[in-house]
């Protein structure tokens, strides 16, 4: 065993032990918690924006793009808003101990599942050290100690932030092991981290598909799969044209780096000659590059001749592929065929394409007339999000604090055997 | 790709393509379906029986204790039994398409939180053929195609008993690919499953500790961990004496070769004299082996010494490993370092040490009073159960119809673009 290693798995019991005390924790006193985590981000904020300054320094030294920058950044008023953000998750209400199902068996014994915490979170994400209070407080609302892996670009934003939590815990009587950053900074320690059976309770990785499939690959712990989002919106025959092309270029340009934007766009044939030359010329105007098939060439020159890779595509960019579709069987066969299990949307009139849409594409949303924009925590209500889940195990979509949790069944009887 | 690798992939892809027909199919055409399999059963039990005697035979002619052997046995009644059990899922409640929940959002967008299929489960398990049976039909209720894996030695059983399966699917106007044995005789079969990404969507291995682990460890597809049962009987100070012996009988030898039998008893120190020794005389009367720590081994001879071992294991025979703690607290430690997460039981007449027990005991069911023995779905009247879960993620504990689901999010609207 490595040094490494040993001091990954020594973290990892420091967190199991903190995740059995959490979970004894009512409400109060973890709300308490994430307040005392709020007011202490605010006192230091100072301290994190100079931590956090120095990372942006590196990353502009080392040429990463502005909007990289700007996700790394932190500033007085964004440290209050995260500071915000654990108030808000106080007030949401507590999932553990909530009672999913109840009943009295024949024999007399009382049967209740109630949730409870996972355990131990490991969550590895991109380098955004609002991330690191994000999950640090879900974790702790849900009664789960979080083992979190950020971008070694905000490491030191991360350390401070990290530190002024742990404070805080401490402060409030709660074990500080409760959030820790994984040691050491090589892809080594995630390696330790995913193999760390019986300490980690389940892994969330967040970010680039190529994480994602090595998590998945690679860990002998439980993996949550999130966020790789191919999205398509399909225009069926019967589409109300205008609500077609105002969701295509919302769920294409509204916001294009993030997994709801869509990246796929489908045509029903009956309505492409209709539909097709003012979608690409509104695409245009947007600055997106179609990659179409060439029945789509065929409306508009600049259109880019589309490669299977270009209907695989995740392009979080300024970039669509498109196709136009017989039917609206060959519509949901495409979609299944090169989706990631995201949203889909139709834009139709036709209730029986509706439901068939809805009935038959394998996604964790699949929307009538709605921008494939709306699959997120926030829009859904949840109040708090970790992550928009891809699997179909455990959660699917937006994963909200109940996602966060498993359940116990209780069982109280007075000396009942089995016969 | 080797030919075993390709022909297992391909039974795999078959199935993805009969998971996406039975997710549209209606609780009436699939309860059809159930009835037509049963019906079928019936009037091809010669047949089965007759494959079965064959594997039966080779069982015994290579040495197998009699216990398999009968556990293998197919008789005319055994196969009356099967397809009644295929009669009784079909007049469960369909979990598909059942609301979770629901809202309408404040932009008016409706949204539901609606159960779908897994799609393809596969499941890996022990010499029993009924299991085949019983995991198609749990299977196709739920809406997804099984790719069964049984053991070799009932494989003239399976492929008999899945051919005529197949049959009645096929005339009911079902895909005959719903249900699958896995091509190949070998580990190497298995393997090529478990690495399966993007085709099965769950695998469920059943049976010894190492096949699971052994999943568990190289599996590239989800995985629900089942069955492996180091449950305990706690004594506490306040327990009732008599109550406490006859659940810590009932436990550990109604029936011993089972995941939810006892394994370990715990004994407060202010009762170990009054309890431990009729509890040991009783024990011994039933044939029980106990290893002991140094406090238990004082009360009786008979008693051999306990090993670190001894506590970790899950016998599955007529042992039992016992030691004596000093305080509930101590007790709570012992069962969480040792116990697999199935079943723990405390006997006491103590509201406040009920509620530390049953809120501080990690496992997937955790009883007061009442025996080990109850942690099952037909105990826990579920009318169907695909294994007992002692993992955290997806399931928790006896897995029934719903824990064989997914969800998907429904949101209809009128054209909602996102701001």
């Amino acid at each position: 065993m490595t040094d490494l290693q040993t001091e990954v798995l020594a973290s990892a019991r420091r967190a199991k032990k903190a995740a059995a005390d959490l979970a004894q924790r009512p409400r109060g006193a973890k709300d308490a918690a994430l307040h005392a985590m709020a007011d202490a981000l605010l006192a230091r904020t100072a301290e994190i924006v100079a931590a956090n300054a120095r990372d942006t320094e590196r990353a502009r030294a080392g040429g990463s793009p502005a909007g990289y920058v700007d996700r790394l950044t932190l500033t007085e008023q964004r440290v209050a808003a995260i500071a915000e953000a654990l108030r808000q998750l106080a007030a949401l209400p507590d999932p553990v101990g909530e009672t999913v199902r109840g009943t009295v068996l024949p024999n007399g014994i009382e049967l209740r599942q109630v949730r409870v915490p996972l355990g131990v979170v490991g969550i590895i994400y991109e380098a955004r050290p609002n991330v690191t209070v994000d999950a640090a407080g879900i974790c702790l609302k849900s009664g789960n100690a979080a083992l979190l892996r950020g971008s070694s670009s905000a490491k030191e934003s991360n350390t401070v932030l990290v530190a002024v939590m742990r404070d805080a815990l401490a402060a409030a009587g709660f074990p500080a092991d409760a959030v820790q950053l994984v040691p050491g900074d090589s892809h080594e320690a995630v390696g330790h981290l995913m193999a760390a059976r019986g300490l980690v309770d389940v892994l969330i990785p967040r970010g680039g598909a190529a994480l994602i499939r090595s998590v998945v690959d690679n860990a002998r712990v439980p993996v949550i799969e999130t966020g790789t989002g191919n999205c398509h919106v399909y225009v069926d025959a019967s589409a109300d044209l205008d609500t077609a092309l105002r969701i295509l270029i919302n769920a294409k340009t509204q916001r294009y780096s993030v997994c709801n934007a869509a990246e796929s766009l489908l045509v029903h044939a009956d309505v492409a000659d209709a539909f097709l030359p003012a979608a690409l010329a509104a695409l245009a105007e947007k600055g997106v590059t179609v990659h179409g098939d060439k029945r789509v060439a065929g409306y508009s020159a600049a259109v880019v001749p589309a490669t299977e890779e270009d209907f695989a595509a995740e392009y979080e960019s300024l970039d669509l592929s498109a196709a136009v579709v017989d039917s609206l069987d060959a519509a949901i066969d495409h979609v299944n065929a090169y989706n990631t299990g995201h949203t889909d949307v139709i834009v139709t009139r036709d209730l029986n394409a509706a439901r068939a849409f809805q009935l038959r594409v394998d996604a964790a949303a699949v929307g009538v007339n709605v921008s494939t924009r709306f699959t997120d925590g926030g829009e859904f209500g949840f109040g708090a999000e970790i992550g928009i889940s891809t699997q179909k195990t455990h959660a699917r979509g937006p994963m909200g604090l109940p996602e966060l949790t498993s359940t116990k069944y209780l069982m109280v009887g007075d000396g009942q055997i089995r016969e």
